[in-house]
């Protein structure tokens, strides 16, 4: 029998950073007693993105968010969608340079992710926004 | 017991573009009577990608072609790999830079995507090309 | 009845190079006698990545990394994060733009992978490492 499960994560963010969830997933695992599968993560929205990134060392996260804003910078004459604000167009860019949707894997009840491997989601925008998250659990 | 169907997708394209394919799979979640269950699309192309973006305001994909054209220029010294045309090697990064491959959730048959989501193919090349994307879905 | 096996790969890389693994996706189908379902494919580290590219002429590796290179380099006034080797925050952001995971299909004991399309981990640190790919099939 194949069992399958489903949960939106809702996080509400201020501005550009990373915001991790990693913990979000592996209790759902624990709860859910999942044994193995695949998870399906993907975020409902095109100017934030998920990301795979080191958990060790917080000034990763702050040079990945500065490398970012350089390669893809904002009231960039490039732009004529601009009508959402300055830091939109820039937010789909990254977007498309990153992720939408990540698949995990889970054995026997633990998700498999290296030592120094955090989930996080990384905001584009400047102003505060609710991202939704969908969760997919298929497996046994 | 699980159920698997496949489906492959050929887009013809003229130059570098987004081409709209969300109906193609909404269509198809129907038509088969799919419950829940991923599916998995990937391209079996190395110059063109799959990506999702936004599908409101069309100038976000003006914005999007520009961009990446001015990130991963033609005609660039770097190159060595320039038999295929001064198009090609660009079209090689660019689809580093993204997606060959997108899983999606399905959930009482609906495709879980955000309201303002939509499924392209991102062609790189200039010529016209015959591009075949592969639709997996595995589910109940 | 749904089938599920996992395989670690372990490759050992000498500096910054595409490292091709298709044929040990490919073998583990055939000796596990798979015959249709998910194969993911993740990388336990967020300093290496992989990618599918072009598997024909080698030049399209070459002109990759010294693309990214370019794109991201080492020694940037930008990064902080600096204590674990100059080349160590580029290569996490090089990640971040590339993949951690990849979701294949498998149809009838068939990888569904282009003619011209070749999986590689894209190694982005230049010292040796040892780098862990978990291979996670479902299907049947």
């Amino acid at each position: 029998m194949i069992k399958q499960e489903f949960f939106n994560l809702e996080i509400k963010t201020k501005g550009q950073k990373l915001y991790e969830f990693t913990d979000k997933v592996s209790n759902w695992i624990k709860e859910n007693n999942f044994k193995s599968g695949i998870i399906n993560l993907s975020i409902q929205h095109t100017s934030a993105s998920l990301i795979i990134q080191e958990n060790a060392d917080p000034d990763v996260q702050t040079d990945l968010i500065n490398y970012f804003d350089k390669l893809v910078p904002m009231n960039n004459k490039l732009y004529i969608h601009t009508t959402e604000g300055k830091d939109d167009m820039p937010a789909h860019i990254k977007s498309a340079l990153t992720n939408n949707q990540i698949s995990l894997s889970v054995k026997n009840n633990e998700l498999l992710l290296g030592t120094w491997q955090g989930l996080y989601l990384f905001e584009h925008r400047i102003e505060k926004q609710s991202r939704l998250i969908v969760f997919h659990y298929l497996g046994d």
